[in-house]
Parts: structure tokens; C-alpha cells; sequence
């Protein structure tokens, strides 16, 4: 067994065995409000904006993008599960900064294996084959970071299938403090109508 | 401001005081694995598998979905940023299994606000006006939970952009133990080649 799937199973055991009474947790988030942000690993929703388990809805993707699936999540979340206020959280030293939707078309052409970053770009080391279908999806990449948390509130705010009265909040979190740091022209843009 | 918002501000300020060293934690997942799992409230990656800020990129949406957005996030995590072990867990209870898109559809058509649910099915009460945009849309719900496991691991592992050589473990948290269990079907769909 891999030594990550073995480490995985055993923290899952120990927090079994002290699980409490968090088995009878209803379905719908207790809080009423849904975090959507990036897959980051140094991010920890639940311990940076304080939630229990079965307080909110969290939706994570690769920048927190506002993408489709994010959309069909956010709406499943107000719909049928009652959220009715969420947030937009990007966040410093996002990876999303550091590449282009060409880069990585170019990058995935040459091989599939991962690549190094230096001060002179990304580097393909693999061994090939790669493949081009890379060429064919949008990364979500940006280059400011509060513009793309504008870009993100305001495109749900717009979406036909969102309510104008649940206000979304845009936030940065900064890695190296841990705080949040309000967009203030994002949260503009998502104030409840 | 929000109650809401003023909560969550308040967690992250005791978040802050207490952030010790993590601020010079490094970008790509010191573990070098990925989580694919659902944005149920009930779920908290972290506690369940163990995870420590910087250890492991969690990605979430509706479902645990291996939608092409869930895909987008898993090339980057492993061609940029090293990652090349997987989970995809979905979880008892989800609420992906009480609809169809087709009531979906239905319920967003007469209005966009929180629809009720009973032993009778859904309910819409909300006062409209609705939108028929959900129509367009693929909820990616579902009905067999462990099929649904299967179904994910076999998309990501078809996938071009995923090398052969990367694992993709399925998994199922139960709701009411914290308990990962496995599904020996993805699992083995998810083996490396």
C-alpha cells in the first residue's frame, strides 16, 4: 500500500474514534452560507474562517475561479440547500499567477509529467509522449489577483440562475499572515440588490 | 455588516494570532497528493484525512464530480505542482442523490429562490420569477453512490492529460462515522498502469 493511502487511513481512524455526535449533522449547511475558493494546499477553509463541520458549503478548484462547475455548485447550494450568502476567496502566491493557457498547452504538448519553474519559466523534464488536447481547455489563469476576484463575484452575480438579494463577498487570503483582505470593488459588485 | 461576515472575520483575526511559522510554507503540496471530494458541510478534508496546511491540494464541487473543471484542477496540480497520488471521495448521504436535473430544471423554472423537500419530493415556494437557463445545464447528480465513485475514477483515469502512472484511490466518507471506506472497484480502475 502506498505510503500516503496508509498515513490517510489512519488519520481517518483516529478521527472516527473521536467523532462525537457529528453523525447526526443535518444535510444543509447549519450556517447557511457557501466559500468558494482555490485547491491551494496551504489553504484551510475551515480553520481560516472558523467552521465546524456542518456549517457551509465549500466549492475549491484550481485559482477558486467562478468557472461553470462552480456556478452549478453554488446554485445546487442556494436551491436545494438553503445557503443564501457566499464568498469568493482568492489568495497571494496563487499558482494561477505563474502561467499562461499557451504555456501550459506547450508544456502538456512535450509530456504529461510534471515540470520545474526557475527565474527563466516552466520547463518540461518529462519523457513524453505529451499531448495536445491541453490546447483545447481554458485554464482560468490571471495576472492580478483582485481583478480576477472582481471577475469572479461579478460573473456570479450576473448568472441567470442567481437571486440579486445573496451578497457575495470577495476576499484574498494572504499567505503569509493567514488574513483575509477584503476586495472592497468585489464586494461592491456583490452586494445583495 | 452580515452577522455572517462578522463571524468569519472574527474566526480568521483568532486564525492570525495563532498562524505561527505557516507563513513560509512553499507553494507545491509538501505531500504531493490531491483530494477530490464534495462540498457538503458535513465534510472537513483536513480533520478526515489528516491534512495540515501545505500538505495537499483539495478540490471540491458538487458531488465530488470528476467534471471537466475537477480535471482542470487535477493536470495543474500534478504537471505544475508535483502532485501524483489521488482520492476521489464521495459521501453517504449526499445530496446529489435526492434530484435529477430534470427536476432541477424544473424547480429553477419556477423560481430561483430555496425549494423544500419532503416525502412527496421536492416543493417550489418561492415567488419567481424563475429561469429555464437551469435546463442547459448537467447537474451531474447521481443514484448509486459507489457507481458514481467508479464512474469518476474511470473518467479521470481515461482522461489524455492524466499520465497512467498516477493512482486514483475511491473512496466513501460515511456521514454518520467519519469513516472512509473504500470502493475496491475504483480502486482498481484507479491503479497505476
Amino acid at each position: 500500500m502506498s505510503q500516503i493511502l496508509n498515513d490517510v487511513l489512519a488519520a481517518n481512524q483516529e478521527y472516527v474514534a473521536d467523532f462525537g455526535d457529528k453523525g447526526d449533522l443535518a444535510l444543509p449547511p447549519s450556517r447557511h452560507f457557501a466559500v468558494l475558493t482555490c485547491m491551494d494546499a496551504r489553504l484551510d477553509p475551515a480553520k481560516f474562517a472558523g467552521l465546524a463541520e456542518g456549517d457551509a458549503h465549500v466549492i475549491r478548484n484550481a485559482g477558486g475561479r467562478a468557472s461553470d462547475d462552480a456556478i452549478r455548485s453554488l446554485v445546487i447550494s442556494h436551491k436545494l440547500l438553503g445557503t443564501n450568502e457566499w464568498f469568493v476567496i482568492h489568495h497571494t502566491d496563487c499558482g494561477m499567477e505563474l502561467f499562461t493557457s499557451e504555456i501550459m498547452g506547450d508544456l502538456l504538448s512535450q509530456s504529461l509529467d510534471t515540470a520545474t519553474v526557475d527565474e527563466n519559466g516552466w520547463r518540461d523534464v518529462g519523457e513524453g509522449p505529451g499531448s495536445t488536447e491541453g490546447r483545447y481547455i481554458n485554464w482560468m489563469t490571471f495576472k492580478d489577483n483582485a481583478a480576477s476576484v472582481v471577475e469572479d463575484v461579478s460573473r456570479i452575480k450576473a448568472h441567470p440562475l442567481v437571486p440579486n438579494d445573496i451578497p457575495v463577498y470577495g476576499y484574498i487570503y494572504d499567505c503569509r499572515t493567514g488574513a483575509l483582505v477584503e476586495v472592497p470593488e468585489a464586494t461592491t459588485a456583490g452586494k445583495a440588490a
